[in-house]
């Protein structure tokens, strides 16, 4: 038999950044809330590991920046310390055959042409942008292929955009759901860049810090770790969720998960029709993440910032991912969309030789020989399965879009997919956890109010 | 503690066609074979129920036609009676005002282009096609929109093929998907087509009636019902499967599932990420499948097949689904894309308002008071999540494509959305499982070779 425990407010299911924000803007509500952790730790796609040396090594989420304003409250709650991502030095620009240190004017004007569209699709409700239905019908890859750009722009653009931005090929979403996604942040500029910009600032000790410093203000007992939710029975007045140790009850729950894990978990009754089928359309991205450690930033030597873009290449992007003092210095590289799954089909050995192989074009030979080579795949992951974040896939953004947030019976939805601003991002996830604990406490209300 | 079963050569999950053929050749070649199933029917998609009057009522797949081999094959085997698709009196072809009994010429122009196009994917490796990667960069939706037809003909075209065929709106798949599933049909004749085509056969008793033979048919003890897999433990030599109320141990696991409910086993190791990122890829199918009920076939009085197809209105294709001898009539209705996720959104009532009412607009006043009216929703079914079957999302068929029937470890995979001939269909569904049997039986060679 399971274990049975007293009957709460609230289950949250998932102690990343929404599920420990919806917990805690619940709790200081006066809710009764037990939040359920698949993993040994919290933070989700927050996870920070350290070398031998001490060295802080991000394999997920790592930046923070202005206008996120509800991550940034709690850095500065916590007293978290910051720093400013490393770009000492020019960055590298390749755009196939051609080496700028800045992307070339024609980059700059496609970039705004996009954001023109952006700023014309409401976050909220991206299926009431004028061109919606059209927007949504057509791959980003048609709407950037039918521009008047040179194909290198296109390529670079798309590469930046739907990898560096959503983590897949350019025709894994619509023109719509891309569009959706830079409105959600503000435009194109703040997502893209550094200073000023999404990429602006790192966090001391990793971003997991955060969530750790958010479960540790948790009364006791309210997190549970290592108890993966395995069924949620649930009816209009209260649910009951079963963990593989345990079983819960509550008048409400949370699922704070990426869409892709909220489909797994069993249902009872099963999701209404458009839930499900919502769930089923948003697949977690497929971005690898890839580390160079060194014993120096030798780039830095050559006046490089160790920070790049290519229009070709394994590498879409890299970055300098040294924390300041070190001791060892992190070239970071990224790899989307085609190139991703080429790259997981091939054997460890051989993907750190192509990996290398390209950072030594960028950044010369010594970066083909590093004193380690770390990477980590979430889509492996049994309770991510893809980074950075789910989108819905073509031509269901304007039908099944509004049932990725719709309640069902005593069920709400958390999570960053479902965030209306600084989608994909820890920000995101916060806010969509804000946005669930209030939709609960709204009718834990109106429940008191009948009684 | 769960139920200890003896050792088996394979365990089968599901019992669909897929997993009832794999049994079948499974057992024919001497290995021991568990088939286990979460329903407390054998059939999957393929579902009958009776009317209190006895009247026949598919409410899954309904039909066979020329060239579907192996589900033939086993309708003669087991001497199940079939009848014609009833076509008495004209269709009616509703362009949008205008109405006719045939597709225009254009129509037909556009189907040719398609067929054409479809003729250069090997339905085997439709990633190697000439153009695959732009083809499958571009919805079918945008292809459409690039040709030089009319806007009524490639909207009734894209409502046909994309609803019609895919379940789907013509944004949901690729170009090069499209093609793949035209071309594992052998073209869009066969598949669109009555006599001659994959309509053209009915099952007197329904198409369950061919499962539940073939479970008849299996040993005692093979099959069990109501026991659905939640977890499947996996290596190189063995695996442990367990369902809500067993546990059973095989050499071999075939999981015959659609792709989304695959996705939700617990595997532990957790799945590969191309694995995994094929199974997020593929959503199930949304069409909704509504049925009329009659005293008689009205429609036939007024010359009318009750077979309809339009470019316009929630009902893309209505048949004639009445049994010989009835005793009652009935007119079914298909709805696709964004009509299908419209009307979920709608309650019963006035769901069945809007059909009815364009039913009448078809087929006269009769049409908007029958005697009974019943619809199903395989995409709020737990477990099937959506028909008439899975394809994979627009930019993925290149590159997770060959993930989606790639063995991990002692694991292989079944089911018709795997399937390189009628793909979609029942008769995919049994080729599946032939060719999972067959890489079992292989590797099962191997082993005793080894021993």
């Amino acid at each position: 038999m399971l274990e049975r425990h007293r009957h709460h407010d609230v289950i949250v299911i998932g102690a990343g950044f929404a599920g420990l924000g919806a917990t805690r803007d619940l709790l200081r509500a006066g809710a009764s809330v037990q939040l359920l952790e698949a993993r040994g730790r919290v933070g989700g796609r927050a996870f920070t590991r350290y070398l031998s040396d001490g060295t802080q090594l991000d394999l997920g989420g790592q930046w923070i920046g202005p206008t996120q304003e509800l991550i940034l409250e709690l850095v500065e709650h916590y007293g978290v310390e910051t720093y400013p991502t490393p770009r000492i030095g020019d960055p590298v620009v390749d755009m196939g055959g051609e080496r700028l240190t800045s992307p070339p004017a024609e980059v700059d004007a496609l970039l705004e042409d996009i954001d023109l569209l952006a700023l014309q699709v409401t976050p909220e409700r991206p299926w009431d942008a004028p061109e919606a239905r059209a927007w949504d019908q057509q791959t980003f890859a048609s709407w950037l292929v039918g521009t008047e750009y040179s194909e290198t722009t296109i390529r670079y653009v798309a590469r930046i955009v739907s990898g560096g931005l959503l983590a897949g090929a350019p025709s894994e979403a619509s023109l719509l759901e891309t569009l959706f996604y830079i409105a959600s942040a503000g435009g194109i500029r703040p997502l893209l860049g550094y200073e000023g910009g999404a990429q602006q600032t790192r966090i001391t000790g990793g971003a997991q810090i955060v969530a750790e410093h958010m479960a540790s203000d948790l009364p006791p007992g309210v997190l549970r770790l290592n108890e993966p939710v395995t069924s949620v029975e649930y009816g209009s007045t209260d649910a009951r969720v079963t963990t593989t140790t345990h079983a819960y009850t509550a008048d409400r729950v949370i699922v704070a998960l990426p869409p892709t894990l909220a489909a797994r978990l069993r249902f009872d009754p099963a999701l209404p029709p458009l839930n499900d089928g919502a769930l089923q359309r948003t697949p977690a991205g497929s971005a690898l993440k890839v580390h160079a450690i060194h014993s120096e930033p030798f780039w830095r030597d050559q006046g490089l910032s160790g920070v790049s873009t290519s229009a070709t290449g394994v590498l879409t992007e890299t970055v300098d991912n040294t924390p300041p003092g070190g001791p060892s210095a992190v070239l970071t590289g990224f790899v989307y969309g085609e190139e991703a799954v080429l790259l997981r089909a091939r054997p460890l050995e051989e993907r750190r030789r192509i990996v290398l192989e390209r950072m030594a074009d960028l950044f010369g030979d010594r970066a083909r020989s590093p004193e380690d080579y770390v990477e980590f795949d979430w889509m492996g992951e049994q309770w991510t399965r893809g980074c950075f974040s789910g989108h819905m896939v073509p031509g269901t953004t304007v039908t099944f879009g509004p049932a990725l947030r719709t309640p069902v019976e005593v069920v709400h939805w958390a999570g960053t997919e479902t965030a209306t601003r600084w989608n994909g991002y820890f920000d995101g996830a916060l806010s969509s956890g804000r946005r669930a604990a209030a939709e609960v406490r709204a009718s834990l209300d109106d429940q008191v109010s009948e009684e």
